[in-house]
């Protein structure tokens, strides 16, 4: 009985799965193939799909069959039970908000959307603000009902959504060992980095090239072609599923590695999502968990992989290859200087690896206080230009490379932000045990070769899926709970390598 | 009252509306873009929205709102009571096939697509049997099924679906006059063909530069751009929705004229959907009124339009701009002869203006006799090469150029072929009455002005919609009731022109 019980509910969210991978597809159209034009078609096509998606989700049959699943699990495989509680945190989260709500936070993110665009062109956060108002007090309701729900405080319910089982307590405690070591650090690192040579690396490095060297690596990493797709779009991103995986990026001619690093970025969330558990792949139980783990890949990928000697020996004969690269500029250590380059720097995506977090410290701060209402919308530029004088020495001299600069608080993705600066923590964490468990890793790089690094990846992430919380994951997969110890020990080795007197020591 | 459930209606249909405008945008991607080994996804995706759109469709809501609104639709304007008539057009044919049967039919047809597959690429026509003789025994309960619910002849029932309001007393009237006059015609016209020079078009014609011609001719149409798009699959087709339209063709480098006919063929399809009434784009009385009118645009364009003397005399300067011919063989008399060249082939879809019905006419023959039994699946082969010989005399070699060169029978397209033909006597006939009211189309269409065409098109064809029947529309827009008098008046005056006797006389 409950077997069968169990098999309805398999059946269901299989089909919810296909609905979800469908509206991959749309979105990744939308962003690469759509004509311009086509916005409104597509938009009433996802909002179909979506609000069916959840009326699936949340219908009285899915509540019934997974109370009495749950009501008696014994006699049922431990990956069952845990897909069982998956389904149950997706129906959850789903019913918590209601559609009236969903279809007025909608209509108000798809404004916002919009002037959001205008005021980044006109440079006026005036005519953004009525919108960001409206969506923050959405958003507030709805980070109650889910609060209320899900017996958590609002913040974290929002949090919750998109990195499941991570509180603003866990966030705390990590933003405030990195508030502590990063101002220091990345004054010594820019210290250092200035007594040291940089030769340019000037010319046109043309997209179709770019893309042959970024096609190349992909496959040395093991990125399915036969399943997947690289494109390229105004921001790279992954969608798609795992059977039909689908990468961009973005290629400047006057940036040899913006292209590739973002390409690879992406690549990294893309194997996360290809190693996840086969078996599972149609179920909750074998989705990834959470976007803190997902950007731990990606960023794992770009910052320390890519960014490492190891995979510089491995790129610098395939640029001799396309670009014909030979003189000194061209050297791995040249290459591998400006590659961890460290500047203090206004943008966010742009940023490096030292501060990235502090750029995302500044929005987890400023969210919180967005909807609690200590701070009010009208105010968000001022604290915000305060907020980067104080935490990197530099002053926006306008909202475009300010508090306009990013569009998540636009289409509502309040609790988002700080999985950024975890995933670099988680990064690092994973890639201090990688190490030690996969000594020849950075000899194994230099070659081309990618299987030790995922081969553990695999075994001690992907695979995993859904099963457990981020935080029994990192204690299975390293041994130590989650923390921000390893990320610092990480950049203090690099960026202050070959110091006098380094602080790491 | 009625206001407000015919609004419900509405409401339901618009979410139906973006269901399929997803469904398309699914099916393009796989056909354009989606990599080679991901086909086992984009079914389940395909699968799990049509099930839904079905479930939808037929919900007991919306019969209860359709019934409740076609009780009294007095005061309602006519194109909302037809907008009813078509919504219940729709439920009936959706409720009449039980989900069971659909579900069994899908496997079916994904199977004997396979096996077609594998039977062309082996030449062995017995591969495919087994596969074939299910899809048939399915198509026939569905038929008789079909048949039942809409009160008509089961083949008739399967015909409706794709055409609705033709029946086989239509097609049979039409072909009988083809029967009567196709076999003297093409004896005289290939006759008289062989008395005439043709300087063949050698040499290789790069896709780039075919895709730029293809691209500015579309423009010129009246395609858009920012609203659509032009790519490249295996068989030339279109996808998606008036507001995204999505048409492909196929380049071939030593072939001048197919890829450009190919995609001018498919925008005859585009924009007769973009013509549509802009009002009802989203409800069932905004949509194309079937396969047969359909393929009258796109016949229209493609071989009436685009083999004319007008539209040779426009592309000539497109041809040298492009590729710089200006030999005698680009003369426009020697590019019209290449345009209306008539050859008995084996092969439908490399069919001209004159073979093509035959063609057609031996698969409703042959389809006719597979479902009521008169013929047996294992038959199929020696009848197709008996009919071909018969009726072109010729006699293919093999079942890959025989019986296997189609697709529609393996995916249980059984009533669709004989649209193919209608549709050029639909086009014939209205190109008559185009004619007579824009005396100057010829004129016109030399200088790439194509106004006068889709002027008339969009008020006599493209802005009804589904609000009448093809034949109501027919007579509104010729005068005159449907019929094969006008494509055989046609085709004898361009077949014949200049014979010494010509039997269009």
């Amino acid at each position: 009985m409950s077997a069968s019980t169990y098999k309805q509910l398999e059946q269901e969210f299989r089909r919810l799965h296909a609905f979800r991978g469908a509206l991959s597809l749309l979105r990744w159209d939308a962003a690469v193939m759509m004509p311009r034009g086509s916005a409104d078609v597509r938009g009433d096509q996802l909002a179909a799909l979506e609000t069916e998606h959840h009326a699936l989700l949340t219908a009285p049959r899915i509540t019934r069959l997974l109370d009495r699943a749950q009501a008696n699990t014994q006699g049922m495989a431990d990956w069952q039970v845990a897909n069982l509680r998956e389904m149950r945190r997706q129906r959850d989260h789903a019913i918590a908000t209601p559609v009236s709500l969903i279809s007025r936070l909608t209509k108000a993110t798809s404004r916002a959307e919009a002037q959001w665009l205008e005021a980044r062109r006109q440079g006026k956060f005036e005519l953004f603000a009525p919108c960001l108002e409206e969506v923050v007090h959405l958003i507030r309701d709805k980070a109650a009902l889910l609060g209320q729900a899900l017996n958590l405080a609002p913040y974290d319910a929002l949090v919750d959504e998109f990195s499941p089982g991570i509180t603003s307590a866990d966030i705390d405690s990590m933003f405030k060992a990195l508030a502590r070591r990063m101002p220091g650090l990345l004054r010594e690192a820019i210290a250092l980095q200035e007594t040291r040579p940089l030769l340019p690396l000037g010319g046109k490095f043309s997209a179709s090239k770019q893309r042959a060297i970024s096609v190349e690596i992909m496959k040395a990493v093991g990125f399915p072609f036969e399943r997947g797709r690289l494109d390229e779009s105004e921001h790279p991103f992954t969608e798609g599923v795992p059977g039909d995986i689908r990468v961009t990026t973005r290629f400047d001619q006057d940036d040899l590695f913006s292209g590739l690093l973002g390409a690879l970025h992406e690549t990294g969330h893309a194997m996360y999502d290809l190693g996840l558990p086969q078996d599972w792949r149609d179920q909750p139980v074998g989705r990834d968990r959470g976007m803190a783990l997902e950007e731990s890949q990606s960023l794992l990928m770009e910052m320390v992989i890519c960014r490492s000697r190891g995979f510089v020996r491995y790129l610098k004969p395939l640029l001799e290859k396309h670009f014909g690269g030979t003189g000194p500029e061209w050297s791995v250590e040249n290459l591998y200087a400006h590659l961890t380059r460290v500047r203090r720097g206004l943008i966010r995506v742009d940023a490096d690896e030292l501060t990235y977090p502090v750029h995302v410290m500044l929005r987890y701060d400023l969210e919180r206080q967005l909807l609690t209402g200590e701070l009010a919308v009208k105010d968000l530029p001022a604290a915000w230009n305060a907020g980067m004088e104080q935490r990197l020495g530099i002053r926006p001299a306008n909202d475009v490379e300010g508090c306009l600069q990013d569009i998540h608080w636009a289409v509502g993705s309040f609790g988002y932000f700080p999985s950024y600066a975890l995933g670099a923590v988680i990064a690092a964490q994973l890639n201090e045990s990688l190490r030690s468990d996969v000594p020849e890793l950075d000899e194994q790089i230099s070659r081309g070769d990618f299987s030790g690094l995922f081969g553990w990846l695999r075994t001690n992430v992907h695979s995993v899926g859904a099963k457990v919380t981020v935080h029994e994951l990192m204690k299975a997969a390293t041994g130590k709970p989650l923390s921000a110890i390893s990320f610092v020990r990480y950049v203090e080795s690099k960026y202050l390598e070959g110091a006098a007197s380094s602080a790491a020591a």
